[in-house]
């Protein structure tokens, strides 16, 4: 039996954070993983004081990062669960470290200038943050396995950008969709995509029997979108809201084709996309995947109709935020790393 | 001080008809209204019996239905908050008594024979039927509000075609809309909208914590909005879904402008078409509603965001399905009919 | 037709306090409230920057207290929702001003220091602080309403003691409880009652399918419940827990009684207490008031379950926080306050 | 490497039942499970056709129940997630087959007659069910965990009666509590209790924003509480009521102790009772476990707080009825049956 892998996680206070630190403790390859503790955060000594939760395992130490204490564990492969501002500081060392390093942050997702900018980054070596976001691979497996085999630095896919992405690349790349037509996206997250922060907008009396959009025409996980399916700016409308329920995406996307098709051809350019990979999966015309049936699970789940007209097309395209839509996803980036299956830890 | 007003409401045990019920006992024009019961209804002979929480007012009688009798009472004006197969069978025999009818039922709404097909009507005298779904007024008040007060038949529109037309007309009415290239109302819903009849889809286990899509191209509501928008069956893309709280419709609709506009331009003419109109409130961009700011109100609100090409035009549009949605619409049809202000009793 | 009472209203921007403004809004004895703004609040010129649902009846502007302008105004009346500290330090300098105050928070609820401790009061003026304190009525209008007619100063109650005093006064008046044996109230609140300002606590994800226990031994009403019903500390035990709803409070009660009753002797003692106070439900048992039937309404329902040996006592009492629980309670007294019919501006 | 053992499940298309087959599919010590179909029930081919959520793990069949098949197939152990009628008429076919069964529905939990009255069995074979019923083991293993493991038929127990009766257990079993007093519980439950069928109780629109008390002094859990507790009828009070989440339970259980203690006696006696039980976490006073916290796990967590007094004591104990309560419970009696370690399975 080969040596287990030796890997660490910083920001597990995160609700990103704590999906992860399960996952990496319950996955067969892996050490106990070590939880790292950001400077300047609440010094909880164990993570069980911020999620009691977890109590009563024999506990979830905390310790402060420190890149020397990594090397004498001979941890190779580094999580950051933490702000795009710390993954932008931390990763350029953790680079030249020489660990392997899966962020799930914005930091590194971007491959354009003008997409970038929304995210005000403030590097230190300019020339080096470039260096690593040209190098960073966008850790969408159904993407691009290939590339994630064999990468330093993993930028983890948004939430939403993951079950968008998911659903169009198929149709996108057969080239069947009208591409000037303009495609829409209108998607709705749980609240713990916005995040853990107490905040008014986050308040439970705010949340409940309530239903909102925000950040139309301006949320960050756009360029992500845009860059990887190779479109324009303006052929993609993304429209965000907020969800009265924990957890979950559901993405309802509007597509026209550029030819009137028939409901099995569009099911067969899905299917075949997805033949061989295990978590995405197809639901056949007219059902449709309901959020819930993705949700404490890695599948992103993808339906669709077609009008009578053969050519008005809705996607509707699930995933849990928070294993699909981040700790799921970097695990099975994780996985694609070490040449282990793409299930392993994940079931 | 004039005479009030005597009324009848049949169908008071489902969720429309308990509001309305409560709509119409403190409407200060109205004397308290006579409660019908259905033949064949579970025969509760107070609707306190259905709706515990209506005790302690005096009661609320629910007497079964009977056409001398209501003339006898001198009651001029009935609401039917029935099914419209019900509301189909007794709308004619209502008007052969001289009454006037709001029928919160989609029985009479459409006025064009293929738009009804979905809904399977089996009339007794189909002359007399054709005869009154012709007369029948679409009992919108910011459309139609000359018609509605002098009409004997009122069809009270279906919650999610008020929010959907409300965001729309004053757009289309301008010719600013690129009707060719289709537009898209994403509306979502919450669960009083299904009704009041359990079924494994409205089970509480089934909806919290999800969200879900339905009656993609083929929802009912879909007809009466084409009609009164005067759009083509095609040029309009409706997709209802299931939001996991009691009450409340957003519409998010994605329209695509002839022209590159400038925010303020779009917002005056939302603003000068519901100008003088007390139940529509339309916010100042960016400012967005939220599905709570119209809960338990008679306002549909409306808000937009337009990209920054100046013709990507994304509406929100709010509104208490049960109110402006149903019975809130019903009492200001009825301040119209009775040339009463048409925020009476709405406060 | 008397003149228009003039009122002004302190801390709307709370959820009592909008609820209370809504209130006084459509009360038809009073003119327009003067909404004030507290000194250090976040500025906002209108309540409707705060609560953006508020849009679209003509504004309700907010000006910075100051007596003089309160006196040239005529404003006879004053509303406190304000946080305890605050009261305690207004309300001295109102009664000097002449006002009659109501003050929702605990500041003048307590008469015994002991319970009075846990709100650590920093009284600048210690006599007139005790003073008024010995003044100040507590006002359950069903328990003292002859004084509160009268009262300069009213302390509204607590929410949780609202219910749990009506529930269980009639049987202790009665000397039908062993009090000795204890009393419980197992007592449950909608997510308002802890307030607007966000804390970890009250974010949605720790609070969506959640719920818990808190406070127990040590919440600020049982201060309160134990004075108003002459109990001594250990007589009652009183257990809050967060439900996963905005708004409502049931509590579940328990009682021993002294001999052996019959339901009907029960429901009687409820019933003749309650003869003539609109707002107090008596279910008549086994029907059993749900926290669903007093929401958006000023009622405190109760009900009870009686075991067959004739002893153990379960109550159930519910009010909804924000009215019965406090703005709609603050109207009743103030009802009470000018000899108006209780009802008046509850409906 | 032993065997693997084969098992079968009837009934899971419940909610207990589905996570059962979720449990039992990935518990490492068995192969895969024989799912089977009622008479008479839907006749779904395939679990996945009722539960969408289970699409692509390459089905999940469901066939129908045959005694011959099983034995063909060298079935030994067969969970009943069934009515409580329909296992009360199995289980004596099943234990002729010479199958070892855990059955988790209330048909078996009962020792005395006047407890067993509440269910109305009507027994085929009167001797039988008589001799069974005095076989069965209550399948709780904290308490019996030695008699389940030689049990031939083990009788799941109910959710409510988990929660409270863990929470009971050490301190009853130490002679600490003054039984005469009484002892309540105030329990709360989700949704999934209630079972699948849809009724006006489970609909969306009753149980959100809503919370009530039901069958007070007569739910059937009370009976195996007060049997395995060892209490007279009157000694507990028992009030459940229905939480507006799809899962959880938390009781809060009021207790009187016989002598002035010290919170750390509490947490010892509470300790010590659980050392070495893996599925139970007692929380150090003062914090509490909250509902949440045993989600989609097995483990019962107990906390409590102790009045000044040292004598008034609320527990508080939560499970996930699902799981600890239910399917979790079944695979823990399953462990102990085959003397695997009581958490395979279930991590």
């Amino acid at each position: 039996m080969p040596a287990k892998l030796k890997t660490a996680l910083l920001g597990a206070s995160g609700y990103s954070g704590l999906e992860l630190a399960r996952l990496l403790e319950r996955h067969p390859r892996l050490e106990k993983p070590a939880l790292l503790r950001r400077e300047g955060s609440d010094g909880a000594a164990d993570l069980a004081q911020v999620f009691p939760e977890l109590s009563g395992n024999g506990g979830y130490p905390l310790r402060a990062l420190s890149w020397p204490e990594l090397k004498r564990q001979g941890v190779e492969l580094l999580f950051l669960a933490t702000p795009h501002e710390a993954s932008r500081a931390l990763v350029p060392q953790a680079i030249a470290q020489g660990l392997r390093v899966i962020d799930l942050s914005g930091a590194w997702r971007l491959k354009e200038e003008q997409h970038r900018a929304i995210y005000s980054f403030h590097d230190e070596d300019t020339t080096i943050a470039a260096e690593l976001a040209e190098k960073a691979v966008y850790g969408l497996p159904e993407l691009a396995g290939d590339r994630i085999a064999s990468a330093q630095l993993v930028a983890n896919p948004g939430c939403y950008a993951t079950s968008v992405i998911l659903a169009l690349l198929p149709l996108l790349k057969a080239g069947l969709v009208e591409r000037e037509h303009g495609i829409i996206s209108d998607s709705k997250s749980g609240v713990s995509g916005a995040g853990k922060a107490p905040t008014s907008r986050t308040h439970f009396v705010s949340v409940a029997d309530n239903f909102s959009a925000y950040a139309v025409f301006n949320h960050r996980h756009l360029g992500e979108m845009v860059e990887q399916l190779g479109l324009n700016d303006t052929e993609l409308t993304f429209t965000p809201h907020l969800l009265p329920i924990p957890r979950g995406i559901l993405s309802t996307i509007y597509v026209r084709l550029k030819r009137p098709m028939q409901p099995r051809e569009v099911e067969l350019c899905l299917r075949s996309f997805y033949t061989g990979k295990h978590w995405v999966r197809v639901f056949a015309t007219p059902q449709l995947p309901q959020l819930q049936f993705s949700l404490h699970t890695n599948y992103c789940d993808l339906g669709f109709c077609l009008a009578e007209d053969g050519q008005r097309l809705v996607l509707v395209s699930c995933v849990d935020n928070l294993l699909k839509g981040a700790a799921g996803q970097a695990v099975q980036n994780m996985n694609l790393m070490y040449g282990w299956h793409e299930r392993e830890g994940l079931q």
